[in-house]
């Protein structure tokens, strides 16, 4: 095996035996900073309520190709229903299971080594390289890299080139790129009625009766299209919830939804689309708004166009420009004014029961994200 | 003071003594007992589960009269609330306030010491008088009246007028008397979707979206008219529950609903109406049916004439017939052939805090209780 081959698959390794369920970091910043120091990155610990958060930057003159990317994993559920301890990282018919493999530690050894290289062979390389690591992606997200991106902009401290470590590939690693997320907004709707026995319906108002109709209309209603860079929005219903008792009229329904939206609406239209459907029904209600993430898009320019290259001279692969899928990180860095990418491993197991990565894909992925520092700073 | 007043209040307050939240009796059927023994009855204690349940009888011809009724309560909630301490009966201002004062301890003493009058002067009364007392009626109402129901078929020991002392009155006692209640349907519905991420709605199927038409559908439906005895079937959603995740399609949603059902309908045919809509729409949905209760009806008949005759004796009032409202015992009671009609106090506080009766109409209900014991036994 080349020396490589078994340094990302060994960082990969370390990083998964570090029980980083969010927030919790567990050590696995400072294992990577470990290997960083020696190539001359400065490392800067910033910590935020219960969230560690890393930046380290090697060099300080522009342009600045930061990787932005998590420590922290989801819960691995029952563990007995792993075929391999979700902790005890382990190969088996070229493949590395554990919590985490694909979603991201492989992605954060494969970038760890892949600077070693660049290092080694660019060590007066143009720009800068930097990490900005969290621990807090598959959490609220409060105190992670929207903190991280609060601090650096107060410095006046500016990202031109953002790679995202997050499992972008659909079967084959660097099949497919995300240069874009839709953007997500949730409705937290409550309608009121009055409460009452179901014996007595004439002095109560079922509040589920009133808001059926117009549940029906949201799920109905034509959002948009979508345009050249995103599917069109969509709008789900993620939780319903009224009554206890089997006499009871409800005082009151709790409606959450969703939309996850492209940039042919904005925010603000859809909120205002959505009261404007609530109010043709005769409807009590008290609406609250959270908005996750504004759409964002990165369009053609070098970072695109070294990760396409990238991974044609590594793969020799035609990679697939992609919007869909959930929001990520990069919904606070972009807007920052960074060109944002996510190149990352296979995602088909990711927050799932024996989450795994091809060991192969992870030297494929360090070698790409090598390739990408030598288009863009060599 | 008369002493029929004080008797009637004075047993009135022991029995509200007793803390006998369903299903405890908490020793009121015996107090009961200690009273009705020496005028001759015989009891029977019929304990089903925690239920525990009186047949009292005195006589062995038929006709028989039986006065059904329950000693439970429902529980009081945070007793600071309360004005009085709700187990410890108080009269103020003309008032015995107490929970079961009005349901329905108050009419538990009042057909006592009816029978305690009646007896003394027609001891050698024809048929039989019965009172047929469970613990159980604010509960799930399993182990109760039904059960004692049950054993009397099994011996083919036959009840001809039940006299039910649910609180029936709506200002005075005497207004209003029940002559039939209306039906309780109960639907528990599940509809089956496909859980997924609210980013890739096209791989999930959200059975919100899905089952808001139907239910709209379901709330808009005329079932019926009513009749002459009873009000039109209502339909009422109780409880929706589906989703926990902000992120998440829903798996599957809940619904459950009841029918207050009249005699234009039946149980069946408001299942089959049901599944007719719901089929309407494109669902995988389960369906459970709970029958809480058929409709039931006393029409014009010797019971119904003797409590109108002696309400108007006794009051003065003409009373008013109705079949609205929840459901009650005589659901049990009704299918044997037994007319049934309920008397009862004032409901306005039934099952609230500061529960209360007019003392002056346990000793008004006494007297019309006594009477309709003349007119149908004397
Ligand atoms: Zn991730
Ligand atoms: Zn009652």
């Amino acid at each position: 095996m080349p020396t490589t081959d078994s340094a990302t698959l060994e960082l990969a390794i370390e990083l998964i035996r570090r029980r980083s369920v969010t927030p919790d970091d567990a050590g696995c910043q400072a294992l990577m900073m470990s290997r960083l120091a020696p190539l001359g990155f400065r490392g800067e610990s910033l910590r935020f309520g219960e969230t560690d958060n890393l930046w380290a930057r090697r060099g300080s003159d522009g342009p600045v190709l930061a990787f932005a990317g998590h420590t922290d994993v989801v819960p691995p559920g029952p563990e007995q229903n792993w075929t391999h301890p979700p902790f005890d990282p382990v190969v088996r018919d070229g493949y590395l299971y554990g919590r985490g493999a694909a979603d991201m530690k492989g992605s954060l050894a494969a970038f760890v080594t892949a600077c070693e290289r660049f290092v080694r062979n660019h060590p007066g390389h143009r720009g800068s390289i930097a990490l900005l690591i969290t621990s807090d992606e598959e959490g609220p997200a409060q105190d992670g890299t929207v903190k991280v991106v609060e601090t650096l902009e107060a410095r006046n401290e500016k990202i031109d080139w953002c790679l995202i470590g997050e499992p972008s590939s659909s079967h084959e690693v660097g099949d497919v790129i995300k240069n874009g997320r839709r953007g997500s907004l949730h409705g937290y709707l409550t309608v009121h009625g009055v409460q009452g026995h179901v014996a007595y319906p004439h002095l109560a108002e079922n509040p589920v009766h009133r808001v059926a109709p117009a549940l029906d209309a949201l799920a109905r209603e034509f959002w948009d299209n979508g345009n050249d860079f995103f599917p069109p929005t969509t709008f789900q219903i993620t939780r319903v919830e009224a009554g206890t008792g089997s006499n009871i009229i409800p005082g009151e329904c709790l409606v959450h939804f969703n939309f996850r939206y492209c940039t042919e609406n904005t925010a603000e239209s859809l909120e205002e689309r959505v009261v404007a459907i609530l109010d043709r029904f005769d409807l009590k209600y008290d609406l609250q708004w959270h908005l996750s993430g504004r759409p964002f898009l990165t369009d053609r320019g070098a970072l695109v166009s070294a990760t396409q290259d990238a991974i044609r001279t590594v793969t020799g692969r035609e990679t697939q420009l992609s919007t869909s899928g959930g929001t990520s990180d990069g919904r606070f860095i972009a807007p920052t004014g960074a060109q944002v990418v996510e190149l990352g491993p296979v995602n088909a197991t990711i927050h799932k029961i024996d989450e795994c990565v091809k060991v192969d894909d992870l030297e494929t992925l360090s070698r790409i994200y090598e390739q990408i520092l030598v288009e863009l700073l060599a």
